[in-house]
């Protein structure tokens, strides 16, 4: 089957600023392949304190779902935090295929950008 | 033969506004090295609803083709949804290299993402 | 030693237009770790014309070579032809690691894109 | 273990201008999913002449570093330098991925892009 379990993306960042109508955001967009529901889990790691744990998320079989960073809330309600490098671990019950991107409208003109997650 | 038949992109997106001289649009870019003509099948994944296929394209021996998915029609005449998210499958007949682009001029200024597809 | 021979990009395009300080340009970004200098071949490949050869450059040892592909031209003295989809072949004399990033001035602001070749 | 102790991008470059309030810059971002501390050390290859060395900086387990290429220093005190192009070898005393992006605000507008590094 396509995909594999685990992928990380070394370079994250959520923009605290939003011009014009996009709001600055990423996204996790995930592609399961297989015939089988897949949970998603999300872990944050910082420059300079303990990784975060506790986001989830869901996709279902023979679904996409570009998970928003900047919507995305823990399971005790925390949000991804804005305006500081992290870097992602994502972990999925099935193989699945990861992209991140990431839209950033805090200059007059939005820039956006794109990568396959790394999967070892 | 460099290449492989089946390729994924998770990230998808047509976006609904156009500012300036480039439409925005998102392209599928085929390289065939090898000496027979390609078949290409493009197969549309969603977060909620049940995959779009009979998308076909081609790209002949020793040929690229950027297969623009703003001008691509499906079998019964059907265009890729604008403004919401999707994810791709490629698949071909023969092995081939792709890499997706996307170009959105929903701002002022012209905004440009790229990545090559995942083969496995 | 880190590299391969034989690298591919399908999306190829150079904008015809250039706003700002900046011309619109892509680069083929080879960094050659060996002790051997290289000489690089690159084939464009066309959507509905014969590919075309004659177009090299060389990569000294332990550097890397930026090659300008608006400056580029073919030993029979031909440009890489502008506003036309494309897709470019690299073959090294000695083991490479290929890049190619485009810089599409054509608008008000620049945009950028990158993506690491593809080696098989 | 995720991740590699050697990894290369091609395409490395800082543009002498910015404007607007992000100023242009590069960062090499590292993810260290070890429980051992990485010093991480990166050779500058250039077009015209030798290698640079003697720029370190670390990353702790489980941590992220972004590692800010306009604001680095080598042992001897010097920058990288601008408006030249350069290849970057990234060197890590444990397993690490990384990911180099670039932030352009030389225009109007700023732009991005990002790729995984290489690692063979």
């Amino acid at each position: 089957m396509m995909g594999k379990t685990t992928w990380v993306i070394p370079d994250g960042f959520l923009p605290t600023k939003s011009l014009g109508e996009q709001p600055s955001h990423e996204a996790v967009c995930v592609l399961n392949l297989t015939d089988e529901h897949a949970t998603i889990n999300m872990t944050f790691y910082f420059e300079d304190k303990e990784p975060l744990t506790g986001f989830q998320a869901s996709c279902g079989a023979l679904r996409t779902h570009h998970i928003r960073l900047d919507k995305l809330r823990s399971h005790s309600g925390e949000e991804v935090p804005r305006g500081v490098p992290y870097a992602i671990k994502v972990e999925s019950s099935v193989p699945v295929v990861v992209q991140h991107s990431r839209l950033d409208s805090s200059q007059e003109a939005l820039a956006l950008f794109t990568t396959m997650a790394y999967s070892g």
